[in-house]
């Protein structure tokens, strides 16, 4: 299972189709890939990075001129506000074209995305052990939001990595996965994956986690982020921060697991990241029918914004911040 | 705007069917009430006593036995487990025939049924008066959820009789109406309902209801119920209880307005209110489209209960319990 293929040439599964139809759609420009990450063929903070970072390299490929790519990367990294995976991508391949001379450019960029690419796949690794021995307890039901899996990262995913080594060492009793409204991919995406891969799954609509959470039927919340500021917030899938209010009501840990490529030390609090509003049609439809009155208003925030006093710990490949303080967290990065 | 009409004949507005069709559907039998009510075809709690009650003096007509008015009174009773206002108007009309002689019998139940209808109607604007006088300030943007409005009941609404009132003098600047997944009924029916009206309504996704209550957005979150336990624990569509818990996290009043009718002070705390589970292809699906993946389990429990200690006040006819407990539930109701 993968969210995207490289050869020398870039494939990516189209999520928008699933879990209908597994097609997959060769990305032969910075353009279309924009187009891709906008429409959410392609969607999830580090493989939306890692799709970026192989673009830069097709066009460096066609034009390995300077400002040429670094016209193409500013568009990448615009194509959607919240994930940081997407301008840390971006800015790390354009190092590399700027140290590169002219002729051997292409040519470094494709390796520089193929070792991010191994890096994520091998981060997802690390969490998913580290995250699984965090939580305790020999048969664990874990409740997760939107999809944190392997169509969502370079590897086995972040939440899904740390759901799946649960599985692997025999202590998932269960997973529960949130639809994720209103673009489904809780029920599209990661209860796709987890049959898949022969996990026990039971989905619910995201205004059930309430009872779900009260009947103690969960031992942890464990989700991914798109981005996390210097402080410990954490802007992920909208939904989230209810759950963490919830777990925090109910005393289950809550736990975020991210790569390193998440963190944006530059932003200083949650107050301070851009929060993408989508288009009002994702709410005023579901699957692709109208269900509301036409002349309604539409609030569509992607993120929100989770405080990092209701976030138990974060997991990154370099290790576990808990508590979640700035001064843990710069501790763990440095 | 109604979501039934009597005049001798029962007629329900089928509420699977909106907001993409007005079809009305006639009732004939206590056997077809029950269909339509489990089916959804017409729901919300003050709206289904008054459904069972003109089906039960349907039957009256047809056969005023009272033994067999009896089985069609628990039939009709025993539609959907959550809602009291179901066995308080049976109970209500089988009292009414076993008090009257057989010739009578259809004549005094139809007259049982129009008295209930009136008195709901009339607590509507009762409660709509209280709930709006409760609130405080000169323009309220108010969150609610699924829908408690005119479809749901003999009037013009509950929580929505309240808006209405803060619309009507001029002090409603926006109502926020949750979707309500699985089944839509805030998108379909709470949503239309305001259009309708021309009230400026906007719609969000359940799990954005963090997000917008964060923004300080929200004035007072006013919802209905489907049943309130004697403690004052209000059993109310799934995903109330996270509304609760937000509300209170953001200091932002929690209301809960219902008829009462829809108090059961039988039943001691929300433990021993009887939640039902509705079926899983509410959550496979989404407008009749499947969107997960075959073998995936799901949780739909239709109801989630909100503890008394979350509820601001509980508006109903006979006046404002605040703050919530058993001792002014008792007092308010005596």
């Amino acid at each position: 299972m993968a969210a995207l293929r490289w050869d020398g040439k870039l494939f990516v599964l189209d999520q928008r189709l699933l879990p209908w139809e597994e097609r997959w759609v060769e990305v032969s420009s910075a353009e279309q890939a924009v187009e891709l990450i906008r429409g959410l063929a392609v969607r999830g903070a580090p493989v939306i990075g890692l799709v970026a970072a192989y673009a830069l390299a097709l066009e460096a490929h066609k034009n390995p001129d300077l400002s040429y790519l670094e016209a193409q990367g500013q568009a990448l990294a615009q194509a959607r506000p919240t994930a940081v995976n997407l301008p840390h991508a971006v800015s790390l391949l354009l190092q590399v074209a700027r140290e590169t001379p002219e002729p051997e450019r292409a040519k470094a960029l494709a390796a520089a995305a193929e070792a991010l690419h191994r890096a994520d796949a091998e981060a997802c690794l690390r969490m998913a052990q580290l995250g699984a021995a965090f939580l305790s307890g020999p048969s664990l039901s874990v409740l997760t939001h939107c999809n944190a899996g392997a169509l969502a990262t370079g590897g086995v995913g972040t939440a899904l990595g740390v759901v799946r080594a649960l599985h692997a060492s025999g202590r998932l009793h269960r997973l529960y996965a949130c639809e994720a409204r209103p673009v489904l991919q809780g029920a599209r995406l990661t209860a796709w994956e987890a049959v898949q891969d022969g996990l026990p799954v039971t989905l619910l609509a995201d205004g059930a986690a309430g009872s779900l959470l009260a009947s103690g039927a969960v031992h942890a919340v464990v989700v991914g982020a798109d981005r996390i500021a210097a402080d410990g917030s954490v802007a992920n899938k909208v939904g989230t921060y209810p759950l963490a209010v919830l777990a925090q009501r109910h005393r289950v840990p809550f736990l975020v697991v991210a790569p390193t490529t998440t963190f944006d030390l530059a932003c200083p609090s949650g107050a301070a990241i851009p929060i993408e509003s989508r288009p009002a049609a994702e709410v005023r439809e579901c699957a692709g029918r109208a269900v509301t009155a036409e002349g309604v208003g539409v609030f569509n925030p992607a993120f929100d914004v989770t405080p990092p006093e209701l976030v138990t710990a974060i997991v990154c490949e370099r290790g576990v911040i808990a508590p979640v303080t700035g001064e843990n967290l710069q501790r763990v990065l440095a």
